[in-house]
């Protein structure tokens, strides 16, 4: 693959930081440009409050931050976005404007009807959306975006299942990590010893992407999935880690063994292309009657958090229904992880240039 | 009310250790026998391992724990029992054969046909079964239970959308407190910034005693309700008070202003009579977004912990289904309390003698 | 007592509402005005994030909340302030030029030389203070301030050991509650399963406010007790109720059972004169080896959370040395509860005109 | 270094699966003989309730656990121990009997006067010991033993500043974790939202344990170091890594930057002979206000976990003082790092024959 020259916006927040701790090491995209709002001219390495154990890379602990415009990001082919949506909004549309390649991890372009929203896994052909986005807008390259923390892990384990066997309704319980609301995010005060049962927008943003991003592209557009969805969203005193519970309703008799085996068997085009971030097995089943568990299996898989893992796959309320829990690491797989994935695609696709 | 003489089965185990606190000062309740396993011949106050921030009520303090038999409570009305499970399967029969009315908080008998399953809101009119039990098994007064701690917040919930509107279908995902599993009950390594997706049977019992206790009296038998249940049980990193969210099919359309009206509305026999430990709203329904929380929420109503607290009633997936939030203190509501209220209510009724 | 009409600075922070949740039904303080910042001119009850299982005072929730200038409280004898120290430093002056007494739980005035810093039961008669700093200042009334909330539960037990024996040197680790930090406060994403080994400037402030309260009051001044102190201060995942560990030498022999006889038998003139708000007991005494802990112990005593709880009382190194655990709340007995105490202490003493 | 088979007894416990997840690639230790009590004739796989979220090594979850007898353990050359201290104290004599060396985490043979209690870094010629071991009990190669997992952090810490200033006294307040009361250990409970201020026997081992660590061999015995030490052990909710304070008295001044020069500088034996599990630096220092934290910092060093971390080197009561604040993974340096360096040692010394 060719070397990518990549700028990150947005580089010192939570989100931010899990890219700068997952391309230290990149095999072809090089992380070149920090880019922040208030730190801006800072070193990286004093600018953020450091949320994980390993240490920053050495190579961007020194790196100044930059201001967010596309001057600072001249030389790149590609922009990580990891601004909150408020920003994004007319940042994004600069640095597309200016001819880059923009991944979003931010919510305001998620349902244009010209953007893809990719799971890399689940919708590679929904790429095919920028052709038009480009010719619509005049940008060189476009905006591409990721989902919703929630939806990742969520649309992936129905992905085969709904390649399977036709689905009807999806009710769905999250329970969701704190990392998941940023830094500072949740107040201690708030959520020690608690549950917190609301999200904002959350539970719409669940339903209205999945539905998009297991949608099919038809005539250049996006057909979202006609599935019921029905979505309780809340905050649980966890560090990492979305849990949730997935009730399914189908049109034919499933078996949980059968449900199973499309899960185990699911493999996307990361995988056939052997993308460096792809997980050997996007979706891992274990059988024991305590698993999935957010601290022992967040890091799961090949890639360590790019895996959604499934458990308590079983009968629902009839013959026609199942009832599962799934885990998927909000700030890997439901991150900086599948946008990075997205670029691997991207770039194996020639959306790059 | 005339005064009742009460033992304790389990005093000293996590459920039994909630009569003492909601014992201390009953009008016409005086528990004055405390019944144990290991602990038989010591001081209450020493064989307890208190898990309050209030004291141990002064009386029960020094009060010796006498050997789990009908000896020690000869001059008793009523035994309330904390047994675990297999401890009551043969324990409480002994107690009843000796002409004691038990009710009893463990499963062992809950599904038993001439069994009544009480949440004195919802069915007081189960209490009929008793009169079936005594001529069957010979027995002067018998065996009443209380549900599950999972079940009875999720009842009282249930009973008035029922009344009101004919369901056909509920999925519940449950964040159940540490304080369900006793003491020790689940170890610190297992649940701290963790959850555990999986609480042995308690999926099943949730279901089975639900269609029990909203079921209908006839021709003194218990017809289970026909509702189609889903239940995800998870265990979450909070002492007290089991969470839960409900999703609820139903044969016509209904309304969320009509969901709420009926359960704030709500009144059981228990409120009719004024039972002392019957609150004055046996469901409390908050407007607030973030609303019930375990923290801030599971000793509410007008007598602590003893009124279900229902949040985010809102659309489900259509215009026949809702979805809601609900709250229940798990050793009050789910244990102590509704047995006390029950036997309140069979005092009230003269099934006490 | 005569009737005393209060008002109230920084209503709507964390450490405002626990003197709306103590001050709800206080015999002869009425709390008539509620001042704040960016919340002056909406409802209490809308403007405040509460946070207590116990509801808003139902008077309280409907007040409007007030600009914080003197105007607004004109008809008021007595201004508590629960400021943050910044806006303390040049807001409070203004009301006591004004001609209003203020009871300060700020930093920003407590080392002031004729500023008393106020522990009732240690040192009453520093109150004295505000005759020369009326003099000085040509204030009508004045300010006195209580400490910072991890000095207040430590003062407290220090003050029977130092008066029964000659102490030379303590040496504290102090793990404190979130509260302490206020609202929105410590990020939880910072302190879920972590202790955080550092909190800004306090372990300058326990040792010098320690110093000061103990301190004796001569020629108008007061002299700071002698003994040296080493303070380290620690974050934990606890909610309310600091705990500290104390090892102190003294310049003769100690026993334990000395100590204990000491600190249980301590009175102060708020127990002498019955203030309302005052304890049975200043300082309980566990003797069981693992108390106190702050989710237990943390509301003891006859005024729930005015008491502080000790318990471990050993020998330290040699027959001259104690070692002891303590626990006190950090916002009843360490911030609104001393205000309270104060305001009652300086009402029966005339101070409050 | 020649191949050294070893055995595991209490293979299944929270401290045997350490040594199963640090010997997975050991050069040149091959833990061949798992052993434990009730597990014995299952798979490992199936009788440990697994811990960490890094799965079982495969060659451990397929091995079937053995009786705890020295005729298991026939090939082995070395024996560790991860016994609880009453199980070790007849069993582990045993094995030293049978002609197995016998390195152990259990307590009963610490303070024999014959047995040498190590940290490789700090008494390497403590294992002189063994030759009168030898000589007296008559066994081939005897017992050695590692300190409590309180210990071996603050003696790691102390040594370089005992060495470098003479001291006289350590004061030393303990914050620790879960792990260290291992599975099911400590209730969960018992521990949320909530700091225990005891635990059974701590304070004792850690003051005896560092004086003979850091005490003297002279003439076959050891000459425990004459420090006066208080001790004070606290446990909070935390899953790995034991936070201190320390406050520490010299006969002579002290300046914190030499302090930290002598803990940076500080080199032992371990790392002059670059033995696989010795840490490049045994003591990190940070110069962070707030670090050492347990969650971000616990894993630090060369080999993860093996170096002590510390902090917040300050001044004492005077320039003759000093305070610190220190971290050290208990299971990891505190547990079976240190018994595993203890065997690289004691091979490299030619003591495993």
């Amino acid at each position: 693959m060719r070397e990518i020259r990549a700028g990150l916006l947005g580089a010192t927040g939570a989100v931010g930081q899990r890219y700068i701790n997952m391309l230290g090491h990149h095999p072809f995209i090089h992380l070149e440009v920090l880019m922040g709002g208030e730190s801006a001219g800072k070193k990286y390495g004093e600018a953020a409050h450091w949320l994980f154990s390993d240490p920053i890379p050495e190579q961007f602990a020194r790196t100044t931050v930059q201001a967010a415009n596309p001057t600072a990001a001249k030389g790149c082919d590609l922009i990580f976005s990891a601004l909150p949506s408020e920003a994004a909004k007319d940042i994004e549309p600069k640095f597309a404007a200016a001819g880059h390649a923009v991944i979003s991890e931010a919510s305001a372009h998620r349902m244009d009807a010209d953007v893809p929203l990719m799971i890399p896994e689940i919708n590679p052909d929904h790429l095919d959306l920028l052709n038009s986005q480009r010719k619509r807008r005049g940008w060189k390259k476009g905006i591409a975006t990721t989902p919703n923390c929630t939806v990742t892990g969520l649309a992936l384990v129905m992905k085969p299942l709904l390649d399977a066997f036709p689905a009807e309704k999806a009710i769905v319980t999250t329970m969701q990590a704190l990392s998941g609301a940023g830094f500072p995010g949740v107040a201690s005060l708030s959520i020690i010893e608690n549950v917190i049962p609301y999200i904002k927008n959350e539970e719409e943003k669940v339903a209205n992407e999945a539905k998009k991003i297991l949608g099919s592209l038809r005539d250049g557009a996006v057909k979202p999935n006609g599935i019921l969805m029905g979505v309780s969203c809340n905050r649980v005193p966890v560090i990492d880690g979305h849990m949730e519970t997935l009730y399914c309703e189908f049109s034919t008799k499933v078996s949980p063994e059968g449900a199973i085996r499309a899960m185990e068997t699911f493999r996307g085009m990361p995988q056939k292309l052997k993308l460096p971030t792809a997980p050997d097995q996007p979706i891992i089943v274990r059988r024991e009657n305590d698993r999935p568990q957010p601290r022992l299996d967040r890091l799961s898989g090949s890639v360590p958090g790019m895996s959604a893992v499934v458990g308590r796959v079983r009968r629902g309320v009839d013959d026609k229904s199942l009832q599962l829990t799934l885990l998927s690491h909000n700030t890997v797989r439901g991150a900086a992880g599948t946008a990075i994935l997205t670029a691997e695609l991207m770039a194996a696709k020639g959306y790059l240039g």
